[in-house]
């Protein structure tokens, strides 16, 4: 249980407590992730099932190295190698995994609100490693995680979240978990890009770089997912670089000097951010590749039941 | 050894005793499942190696969490990804697996026939997860457990399975099982997917629906498998679906009240099987899917040689 | 460290002890693998990270399996499924995966020398587990513990390697590590097949199979890449397989009695090899896939740091 949350698919449900718990128990996880013996055996004898319907072997290996390093089997299950070629529904697949008991169903789909509709039906927890352009919730939290490790608190700092707000669930996540540790955020990209409304989530709307990123404490640069967008909403790569990405030069003239630079990855090089900006020292991209492990650890700990059973057993 | 077998390739040759063996042992085995610390030692440094040439999540996943639960190494070899695409024959693929020192060999393969060239071949216990049309032992196992379960005993009792006979691996595996337990089994489809003189095999032949499910203690309804037979034999799915498909309505009417319903998987829902049946009171589908994983422990026991000497060392 | 080395990228850069070190360590690693129980504590909470760009099981698993024997945990990473299909570079890729905290990253990439620019780039330990036509180092390795093994000692002794001698990495990594243990090395292959002045490392160039396997103590027999080479350099596979294959009858007659044959898999039988002489009693091709195991646990042991302190744990 995260707080009173068997599951972990949306942000938008989760409090301030709730998250402060992952945030807090990630510290030590990554401090096992340090250790020359990268290994506890806190969910021996638990099992996490991966259940991809998207290919992302840096999320999936995430969460796999997160279950092993806890002790825990992992099993991966793809979808192209799976019976949804078969046309079985997502339902009926889900509850075939379950028949197997697993302890944790984390499951990555195109559509939003595959993972609620899958924790409706069956009885073990169920972790949403993405769903369409819904949530993406631990990368909300390892966001969260990387900020407060970075800034100390995010209490009274300014988030700039950049990019293709609309398709992004990670910019979904990050808004629905910043806030509420006291952070502000600022939305900015093509007016395109942001979804109507977006500010009575609590965030302000900037459709120019520099004035969003002014004074930031950081900045979150998104993904432009090419794979994702039709072509009339972009504005061309050359055009989006130009106007929302960020080069040395930008980041030198408009960013705070304590600012620091997130994404989400896999970076596109030249496009959202010059490579410059992307391998320099206000960058923390890789922190969070690492935080993301950690913040899993958790989440994973918290959901499977680890503690006094199993480390009695163990 | 499963009685004096070192493979699990075919029930055909199974006896009786040999058949109850891995019944009586996967009874315990299911107890391990439902532990909430899901992990014995028996296995500790056996490796079991999956090598599908077909996909199957389903079942290679069952296998694979049988092997660890039981604390082996589970090693998944799929053919899109192996020399197989290079041109190597099966046997040099699987005496190269071999030369890798695995315990057991667990394959599907589309050729029926292809387990036993193997075993033939190499010095590891062979399984067949399924070959061509011809059997798929361990499916057979898990309906014979379930019905023991569900039932009590499967003496005197009647089993009527339902669908593409011809073609179906599951029910030449119950076919072969089922009534060396005491059951009569009754087999039920178009007249084009029932093989000729399969009487032979100790079963009545009925191509009407409700003639063959009357008074039947239990229904397997197999999957048509719109990717293995060619058009003219199917009758169209929704013909199919009036004269041998099961719904509410006809279970209601013709079959007695504890009469149980199994399906191997994956569901074809509206076609066979009518959601309400699928999800309803008599379905013990997601039971098979569970025991299937106790009966697979069983079976990878037996044949790795689990017991004294590994639990010494565990 | 395996000699002063962190990385095994290329046998052309380790001495002979350093290739003693690993050969004399994977005689105790095959001994563990011809144990009941196959599983030794050293890597425990270690973890290897397969990252492989191009298809192969056969190498793959054989990490997979080399680090489970040790108790490391091991991942696969495949580019197909990975963010290379998103346009994230080589470099970004590997530094995300450093990120997760691997001890070791094995490689496989169709681009000659990627294992060295990630090497460059990342903090932890590289092992190329092939690389374009460049090297595979733990193939020549394993090739001379099987040379070693079989004819007691490689000094003195006469090795012949014939096939496509240009594309191949096999052939590169024998021909800089077979000298350094005291071999002679004749290469052999249609004149279009063979670098010039490759003899400039020592070994001696024929076109003639007859004249390269005279009084030779062993064959290394590449295999024929269909998929890797252009047609135009290609006899064709019947007038190669007449020239440059071996069949009984040519061993027979230009075979000294006690040469044996090596070929790194998997073979094309009837091209390079005839099925009598690839099963026939010359042939250590599988003692070579068991041996691969053995050598890729002792590279895997001394890089990522196996001994006192994990076995002090464990």
């Amino acid at each position: 249980m995260i707080g009173r949350h068997k599951h972990c698919i949306a942000l938008a449900e989760y409090g301030r407590d709730d998250i402060l718990e992952v945030l807090d128990l990630a510290v030590s996880m990554k401090e096992v992730l340090q250790r020359p013996i990268k290994k506890v055996p806190s969910l021996r004898g638990k099992s996490i099932v991966n259940l991809f319907f998207e290919a992302s072997t840096r999320t999936r290996s995430s969460f796999e190295i997160a279950a092993k390093v806890l002790s825990a089997d992992a099993l991966n299950w793809t979808a192209s190698a799976s019976s949804v070629t078969k046309g079985e529904t997502l339902v009926d697949t889900a509850k075939n995994l379950e028949a197997m008991r697993p302890d944790v169903l984390v499951i990555r789909h195109s559509a939003s609100g595959a993972p609620r509709l899958v924790a409706e039906r069956v009885g073990c927890s169920v972790v949403s490693a993405g769903d369409g352009a819904h949530e993406h919730p631990s990368q909300g939290l390892l966001d969260c995680f990387t900020l407060r490790e970075k800034l100390g608190t995010l209490e009274g700092k300014t988030v700039a979240i950049v990019g293709d707000i609309s398709h992004s669930r990670v910019a979904r996540s990050d808004l629905h978990s910043m806030p509420k540790l006291g952070a502000k955020v600022r939305l900015c990209g093509p007016p395109t890009m942001i979804p109507a409304g977006v500010e009575a989530l609590g965030a302000t709307v900037h459709y120019d770089l520099r004035e969003a990123v002014q004074d930031a404490d950081a900045v979150v640069m998104l993904r432009i997912q090419h794979e994702r967008i039709g072509d009339p909403l972009i504005p061309g790569t050359r055009e989006y670089s130009k106007y929302w990405g960020l080069n040395a030069k930008k980041a030198e003239e408009w960013l705070k000097p304590s600012c620091v630079i997130l994404h989400p990855g896999p970076i596109n090089r030249g496009v959202e951010l010059s490579p410059e900006v992307a391998d320099g020292p206000r960058s923390v991209i890789l922190d969070q590749v690492q935080n993301g492990v950690a913040v899993r650890m958790a989440i994973l700990y918290l959901l499977a039941g680890g503690g006094a059973e199993s480390e009695a057993k163990a």
